[in-house]
């Protein structure tokens, strides 16, 4: 099938034009021909496989997510230190190397196109319900106890919006929050809101 | 002195034609064609009291931060409940209204364009800075003991970074994000961050 294995190829390079073109000039220098003149082939090519800028914007996004994801899934399971594995699985939503921070400046990026565009929108509820989720199933294990409903929506909504507060600042100014800052305060915020149990 | 009340007049005039603009397109609809046209002047009589877009945009920063700022400086001090008085300067970083909402998006609209602006990124860092230390204040006055200044830093960045985490996900999508999860958000992290002192 070697068409078929052409199309896949085109793809994937097309793909890592645009990730390439996001990671010089952000979503702002992101477009067809930008990505076209990266990849060195005709815009006609780049609709070909995405049909307008707006699609160029949903798929920098989704391939963050996979980035992360498949990150997050090529991890052992601690099952043995539960705390641990949500330091670790947390973590990869903070810009502490290269690659972070670029998936942090296409996340940052995109959430703004979110205010004016209801189809980017939902992509973005979507997943952010689905980290949610995730974070909701690790944070219920390493706490001791079991906490009501309310309760742990709240533990769990605090440790989102400080990650995502920590990766939006790193990325604005990243030598104001270097990434040994974001470690102590990502450590400090479990400790919060996993002590905090206590008073349960 | 007429022709001096007439300059800050029509300075006041642009200015209020500016926030309009960001108001209904965001910053990415604001130009200095834009802003005439909401003034009903000449682009000419916009650029003479600034200059280019980087004017406006660091005016409309500049707005923004001088609102909150007076909002903070009218409350009543209440010395008598330090932690309240945490939470009422704190929540005025929430778009927890219209007013708020409006900043909130001029805020991270314009955070983004520090990546690629070092002049716009210094303007960040100062008023950053001064918020970091006003809230290190509020919440060394709100806490029962005197922690070591690494530890109280590390709490300081995680009130700061959970306000900021949580207006960026307000702005992006407030469905998900309504006032009243905001303000337990903010409940809870407050405290968080002060009866955590109880295990030093």
């Amino acid at each position: 099938m070697p068409r078929q294995v052409d199309h896949v190829q085109r793809r994937s390079e097309i793909s890592a034009a645009l990730w390439q073109v996001v990671s010089e000039s952000g979503l702002e220098g992101l477009t067809l021909r930008s990505v076209a003149a990266t990849a060195g082939c005709t815009t006609g090519m780049v609709t070909h496989y995405f049909r307008d800028k707006k699609a160029l914007l949903a798929h920098a996004r989704s391939v963050m997510h996979r980035r992360m994801a498949d990150r997050i899934d090529a991890m052992p399971l601690r099952h043995s230190d539960p705390r641990a594995h949500l330091y670790a699985v947390a973590e990869q939503a903070l810009p502490l190397d290269e690659e972070r921070h670029l998936e942090a400046v296409v996340w940052s990026s995109f959430l703004l196109t979110t205010r004016t565009d209801q189809e980017l929108l939902r992509e973005h509820s979507v997943s952010h319900a689905s980290w949610v989720r995730r974070l909701t199933t690790l944070v219920r294990a390493a706490l001791p106890g079991e906490p009501e409903p309310g309760n742990l929506e709240e533990r769990v909504r605090a440790l989102v919006v400080c990650l995502d507060g920590l990766a939006l600042n790193a990325v604005t100014d990243p030598d104001a929050y270097p990434p040994d800052l974001q470690r102590r305060v990502l450590e400090r915020q479990l400790d919060l809101i996993l002590e905090g149990n206590r008073t349960l």
